[in-house]
C-alpha cells in the first residue's frame, strides 16, 4: 500500500505510515551573528502521512538555541458541522503535488520572514474527532515572525495544497474540496 | 521557600514547584450548539512557576472536541542578546499581582474572541537556553480567533504582567524590566 492509497472504510481508523517526513536543509541567511561554534542549520520538516500526527512533539522539532519564539497552530476534528454530528473526518490527497505545494509554502515563509526552522504535516485518511488533521511550526528570533508564518502556512495550506475531506457524520458522509483551490465554486472550505 | 523566593545564584538550575496551577471553569457562551449530550466546559489553566514549562502537554490542554482550532506560542530563552552569548534567563515576578493580570487577559480573550480553553504558563527563576519561558494556548471553533487571541495574550503579558528578567552572560549578568510594564522608559522589553 502506498502513502496515496486512501481507505474507504469509515472503520478503519489510521494506516501505518508509509511516507518518511521530508527533513531538509534551508540556505537561511541569518542577519544575527551566530554565538554558537557549530553554526545550527536551518530545517523544514514536512510531513504529508496517515499516521496520527505528532502534536506533542512537533515543538521539539522547531525548537532552536538561536530563537527566542515557536509559534505552533493545530487543527483538529470537531465534532460538529451545522447542527450535524461529526464522528471523523477522512483526508485525500494527490501527494506530489501536495507536497511541492507545502514546499513552496515553506520557501515563501523564507522570503517573507527572518524564520528558523519551519514543520509542516498534514494527516491523510480517518483523522477522529479531536485528533490533529493538520500542524504547522515556525521559529524565529522574534514572536511577530514566527506569529505571521504560522497564521501564513495555515491561510496558504488552505488555499493551495490539493487536499480533500470527507466529513463522516453518524448516518451520512459529505466529500469537500477547498472552496480557495483549484478555483472551485461548489466546494466548501476545509473546518479548521 | 515560596514560590515568590527566586535563588540569586546561576548555578541552580530551576527549584521545584510550589505554586499549582490555576484551572478554572469559565461562563463560556457558546453561540453554537453543543454535540455532546455532557457540555464541555471552558477552562482556564495558569501557571507562573519555577518547574520547568510542559510544552509537550500544553496542546492537550487545550484540545476540545468543539474545537477545530488550537494557538500556541512559546518563547524560549535564546543564546544571544546583541553579539553576547546568553548562557540563562532569570525571571522574577510578583505573584499575586502576575496571576491577577494574567487572569484579566484571560478575561479579556473571552470578551474578545469566542475561544474554549485558554492556558498560559510563565517560568520563574532560571531558564536555561532553547528552554521555554512562557507559553500561551488557545482552542477555538475556527483558526482566526485562536490565533488571533495567543498574538494578543503574548503582547499583553509582555505590556501588563509585572515579571522582571535577569540575562546571564557567562562573565556577568543584566537585570531587565518591561518597557511597557509601568510606564517604566529606562528598561528594556523581554526578548520573546
Amino acid at each position: 500500500m502506498t502513502s496515496l492509497e486512501i481507505s474507504s472504510s469509515a472503520s478503519t481508523r489510521r494506516r501505518n505510515c508509509c511516507y518518511s517526513p521530508l527533513v531538509e536543509d534551508s540556505a537561511f541567511e541569518s542577519s544575527r551573528k551566530d554565538m554558537d561554534e557549530v553554526e545550527e542549520k536551518s530545517k523544514e520538516v514536512i510531513n504529508v502521512t496517515t499516521e496520527k500526527l505528532p502534536v506533542d512533539e512537533v515543538p521539539q522539532l522547531v525548537i532552536s538555541a538561536l530563537c527566542g519564539a515557536v509559534s505552533l497552530f493545530v487543527g483538529t476534528t470537531r465534532n460538529n458541522f451545522e447542527g450535524e454530528k461529526v464522528i471523523s473526518l477522512e483526508y485525500e490527497a494527490y501527494l506530489p503535488m501536495a507536497e511541492n505545494e507545502v514546499k513552496k509554502i515553506c520557501s515563501d515563509i523564507r522570503q517573507k520572514w527572518p524564520v528558523k526552522h519551519i514543520a509542516v504535516f498534514h494527516g491523510l485518511g480517518l483523522v477522529p474527532g479531536s485528533e490533529a488533521n493538520i500542524i504547522s511550526a515556525v521559529s524565529s528570533a522574534h514572536r511577530a515572525a514566527s506569529l505571521e508564518a504560522v497564521s501564513y502556512a495555515t491561510d496558504t495550506l488552505k488555499a493551495k495544497v490539493p487536499i480533500w475531506k470527507e466529513e463522516i457524520y453518524e448516518e451520512s458522509s459529505s466529500w469537500k474540496g477547498n472552496i480557495e483551490c483549484f478555483g472551485a465554486s461548489n466546494n466548501e472550505p476545509l473546518s479548521f
